[in-house]
């Protein structure tokens, strides 16, 4: 049987969702758990990397179970075993050939700005702090830009292994309530960095240091790169979709 | 020149306000980020100690300027020597006969609880989670009894330089917004545990375990006293009000 996890985590203490050498990674302490819970070695699948110190609302991470046990009881074991930082908030059973980073269809990320002079010791580890006045009204008019389907690779870092920088941005909005900015993007998939290299230029521009048409040159083929990467810490994988994957699952689900 | 600093913290990694042996206290780092401004030993005053794990949105604490420089440089120099979970978020001059604690008039604290199955990763420093639901109507309905003055030595540890136990409460709120509840209260001064164990006590009436009563009948002189102490992590000095000090002071205030 598999089961999909929907996972919530402050990544603040981790290099990461991936498992790597000599640093510790979300994923090796979900997979330890659950090794724990059935005495044999267990490897989850996720949606997607994350980056050293961001977070999740909901990332999703799929494995086939060792043992039939109800995936609710999971759960909750899990939370008993897993540190603070890290949550599991559902478990469902999926389809044998539900693939948590193949089967997702779309994902919405978000960048949190604490836009104040004197930075906030309660919103530090999940807001990234700006001291200078951001225009928000110039970073939304920048933003639509990117909206549609372009070849972001000026937002990414060169990775041999990925075919294509192509891809569809459905929706990016940047909102101000008092100090707080929040910039939020939903699109079909995501290059590593790049909702920080569009929130680093993104801010750039709030503060005036680039005009509002520097974003649509970055994402002309013969710009180099955008080379303003906003801190890891205000950003977080909010959600990720299925669609159908996701409906059959519903269908499926025991709680 | 007096000058009454308003201090913001995470009180998580400290051992309270109160300078102490073999633990670290928050006057203890604001001290030394003094001393390292001025060259010499200062010594402050806070509005009231805070415990272990609590947390400051607006603590207030005065010393007396070694060498006159403006209140407004100070707290940016201080805010560069502090570590990031203190904050100055304001310097300002007072009359000479001002005290941070003696000429206090009012404080406001504030109790924060995340009420829901599983515990949040974002809100786990600052919010108690409390994974059974919490009944807020009775839980408001039992705070109301405690307005007005009375003798609340059965919410605090005996102290031996306490010469007295009885308080004004003008206020005292309990609110649900989702899964967050809020207890505030305002009152003239509040004892040692004194909020969270009044905390403590709503939330042992808002799971049905005590009477809507029972907090009445433990402001009676023979009741020896409510032992349910809330956890540290949800409590938060919010403001200290200074009166007709605070408004000579706002007279005089340099920025």
């Amino acid at each position: 049987m598999r089961v999909l996890l929907t996972l919530q985590y402050l990544g603040t203490r981790y290099a990461g969702w991936q498992c790597q050498e000599n640093a510790l990674a979300i994923q090796e302490v979900v997979e330890k758990a659950l090794a724990k819970v059935f005495g044999v070695p267990v490897r989850i699948h996720s949606a997607g990397r994350t980056d050293t110190g961001v977070h999740a609302i909901a990332q999703r991470a799929h494995f086939d179970l060792p043992t039939p046990i109800p995936p609710r009881g999971l759960a909750r074991g899990l939370n008993t075993i897993l540190p603070p930082d890290i949550r599991v908030t559902d478990a469902e059973e999926v389809p044998p050939d539900f693939h948590a980073r193949m089967s997702a269809v779309g994902k919405t990320y978000r960048y949190q700005i604490w836009n104040a002079e004197v930075a906030d010791v309660f919103l530090a580890p999940t807001w990234a702090h700006v001291a200078q006045p951001l225009d928000t009204d110039r970073m939304g008019e920048a933003a639509a830009a990117l909206v549609g389907t372009h070849d972001f690779r000026s937002f990414t870092v060169a990775e041999p292994e990925v075919s294509s920088t192509v891809r569809r941005l459905d929706r990016i909005t940047v909102a101000r309530d008092g100090a707080r900015v929040i910039i939020e993007t939903h699109g079909d998939g995501f290059l590593r960095n790049m909702v920080r290299r569009i929130a680093g230029h993104l801010i750039e521009i709030g503060r005036g240091k680039l005009g509002v048409d520097s974003i649509r040159r970055a994402l002309e083929p013969e710009f180099a790169e955008s080379r303003w990467t906003a801190p890891a810490e205000g950003l977080f994988l909010v959600d990720v979709e299925y669609g159908e994957a996701r409906q059959k699952a519903e269908g499926r689900r025991q709680k």
